[in-house]
């Protein structure tokens, strides 16, 4: 590493893409908005996916895959959808490339045009609600509970890695149900599914609540999702579940013959998170000096570092790091030994510090010669020494590990309850905007007029109206007008 | 079900269609030549992708994801290559729709026009190479192992589930080298990584060799591949792995610091297996029954069908049987228990052959009687009555598993064997090709010439040159020239 990272209070935003990029988790691609992800950043991006998909499968659901491509008329079939998709679609439009008058270059040919133009999928409701017509025709079909792990591309103007990429890595779920009662119920599960992986795996807190008309999902009745505020007071919205009612299934003519003998439209929901969810897990937890990651999701969990100034020294510290090495393998904690003779401790510590290592060992001779391992934890830079004849040095670094999950999310979990502010007033509400940021609950007259004009005024959203939020009487902070309960504002990614 | 599959023997291809249907793996999407992978389809894929995701990184491999579009002019860069991908490109040339004049359509936005139309990858050697530029500067960063789990498009005008779609899934391997040996060997390791996974896991015997020129892949120095014989008696290429000497690395200006302080371009490969491979699995083993699975890819090893005429008798069973769902969960052998009195047992037995569940146990009142179990194998049929009380049945379930699976494995052994034919004359060669199909045996003089006119003679191929080729001195079957040793010709997938 040549040089510190910039520092959080300086330029957060700064920080964030060199953090991206220095600690080898993603880079902008040749191509415009999309990028690539690098084997570190995917290796995290995996153990996402894995806890993910051992939750969706414990939920009922299993996977398939539908094509990537989806023909034009198949998006205007739904109309708030197409109104919400129409203008960030790729298109393809020609199906094969010729050699051109150089002979050295290539240009489309243009008598490959296809008949009609195929657009990228930016989600895949209607490729899917296409199919399911053909996979449903009695109660008995029903429930049919499916996922997806795909790639999508939503042409966006102005891209960030993770945040806001033209394409990105996501699941989509995708069910079908008997009941109007049954695909809430689903909706509501898949976001407690999230916010659960959230807060345990990620370590990081996040609101539940419900969207408002003119946040939710192009084409759903109800938009639920969870909302995680970030160490620079803007919240990230972290997945969402959508309620999709008997829209697509009017759209797409999905039709079952109920238990009683009569037909109905099938409900249903679609519910993703992507790999968005690598950004928010960034900004959540990491410093100055790098990445934070939480242990259930570092690559990495435990490095064990030799300190040694000779060939004979190193030998002698390999023998108990690969003895700790092969006890931390048996239990299935993640351990990497580096014994690079090419770079020295004190490089070795910042580079595992900016790749988020949770715990880190360093051995030394005179840790041999009294029995000890310098434990270092990532998060808060505390250090132990634990000595390895009289403690239990396994059991302590499981221990440690599970200490470091919790005290990261309660870190997070403090920080987004400062972050979080009521006022009653709009002098308060734009200041606290202005100069604390974060959550501010506040009373709205439930109108998209206010909403609109509340945004163009501060550039704050309406997160969410909270799941939990209590009844409670009040006066809309810009219009005066009554309100019976508080939502959550912020400024948003 | 309504009627039974087609005969092999009758219509093979029709068989083929109508299995890949019923079995409910994959169907036609909306969009020409894109499949939709089904659940149960799905299912197996995954079991086959969590292998050789396993094999990859016990090989030192790590994943990572590149974008799904390329710019047109990067395909050009490699001579080669550029000739055998443009002709099959989806090319994307608009990010936009706008509403059309109706209000109610959408048309693609003139507007919207790229200035540089994009490609989907048909494969991503050259977004791969751009970005290894930037990654490789030294001997230190070498060798890179990095592999790929993604989709690709390749615009096909005659398509067919599994062994040829306009998009499929594959994962693709790219690796870079600091010497030429060093990148062979991978090629060679990853050929044989794909041979032991069709070998033990699909139960699949293959035949590793070289490719010949006019069969490489575009941009290679040599391909490497697997090649496996189906029951009709055509070859299917199971996997490709490719020596890119350092082509890429010429065409994109990938050059390394050497150890000895001099500059040189880097040596590639790259290799890739995909949802191809389904097909293959299907047509190795399946018969007019259904699919024939083995047990270590099948999604159910074992389903337990209740043999009841009451509701009473059904509690009785399912006793029993809960307790052999437990002791096999407990064993990692995944079963499933099809207590549903919507259908009779009859139709439950056919249902799991179709779907190739590889071992069935039925259990009736007269069996709780007996303290025995039927176990019915899915690839020879036959039965055995096990008592469970002086038996030990979890210990004959699994030792019956691992026997189907080695018998799947030795059946379709002896048919590629029998279906390979050494010839030495044009007349028994063409007389081979037509009567019995199968892998042909034959001396041929090298020329891509000759090679071209076999084919145009009898649409075989040569499918490779065997890497246990044995040195014999021979004449070409066409020209009569002198050859050093036997290629394999064969009508192939």
């Amino acid at each position: 590493m040549s040089k510190g990272l910039p520092k959080r209070s300086e330029d957060y935003s700064l920080w964030y893409n060199e953090l991206v990029k220095r600690a080898d988790l993603a880079e902008n691609s040749a191509v415009r908005g999309c990028m690539v992800i690098k084997p570190y950043g995917f290796s995290i991006w995996e153990k996402m996916q894995a806890e993910l998909d051992r939750m969706f499968k414990k939920t009922g659901h299993t996977n398939a895959y539908f094509p990537l491509f989806i023909p034009k008329s198949f998006l205007s079939k739904e109309a708030s959808h197409v109104e919400g998709f129409a203008k960030e679609c790729a298109v393809v439009t020609h199906y094969r490339l010729k050699t051109d008058d150089s002979g050295k270059g290539v240009i489309v040919d243009p008598e490959a045009k296809l008949e009609e133009e195929l657009i990228v999928r930016p989600t895949s409701e209607t490729v899917i609600w296409s199919t399911y017509k053909n996979w449903i025709q009695s109660y008995r079909d029903l429930p049919l509970l499916i996922n997806q792990w795909a790639n999508v591309v939503r042409w966006e103007m102005r891209t960030r890695l993770f945040l806001r990429t033209a394409e990105f890595l996501w699941q989509e779920g995708h069910t079908a149900h008997a009941t109007r009662k049954e695909a809430e119920e689903e909706t509501l599960q898949m976001m407690n599914v999230y916010a659960d992986f959230a807060e345990r795996f990620m370590a990081m807190p996040v609101i539940k609540g419900v969207k408002t008309e003119s946040e939710k999902f192009a084409g759903a009745e109800s938009t639920y999702c969870i909302e995680a505020m970030m160490q620079d007071g803007k919240a990230l919205q972290a997945g969402t579940s959508h309620f999709l009612g008997q829209n697509f299934a009017k759209a797409f003519d999905v039709k079952f013959a109920t238990k009683e003998g009569g037909l109905d439209h099938v409900w249903g929901t679609s519910w993703g998170v992507s790999t968005r969810l690598m950004g928010a897990l960034i900004m959540a937890h990491s410093d100055d000096k790098g990445l934070v990651l939480p242990p259930k999701l570092a690559p990495i969990q435990v490095v064990i570092v030799p300190i040694f100034k000779s060939e004979e020294e190193l030998a002698q510290i390999r023998v108990k790091a690969l003895e700790i090495v092969d006890q931390l393998d048996e239990i299935g904690i993640s351990v990497k030994f580096d014994d690079r003779d090419t770079y020295k401790p004190g490089w070795k510590f910042a580079e595992y510090e900016l790749k988020g290592v949770p715990l880190r060992l360093g051995i030394g001779p005179r840790d041999l010669k009294n029995n000890t391992v310098e434990m270092a934890r990532r998060d808060d830079f505390s250090k132990t020494l634990v000595n390895f004849e009289e403690e239990d040095l396994i059991g302590k670094i499981k221990e440690t590990l599970d200490e470091i999950q919790s005290s990261i999310y309660q870190k997070a979990k403090s920080f987004t309850e400062e972050k979080t502010t009521a006022v009653d007033s709009w002098e308060e509400f734009v200041e606290t905007l202005n100069n604390k940021g974060g959550f501010v609950a506040a009373h709205w007259d439930g109108t998209t007029e206010t909403e609109d004009k509340i945004k163009e005024k501060t550039k704050a959203t309406i997160r969410c109206i909270p799941l939990d939020q209590e009844e409670e009487d009040g006066v809309c902070i810009l219009t005066g007008k009554p309100s019976k309960g508080r939502v959550l504002f912020a400024k948003a990614y």
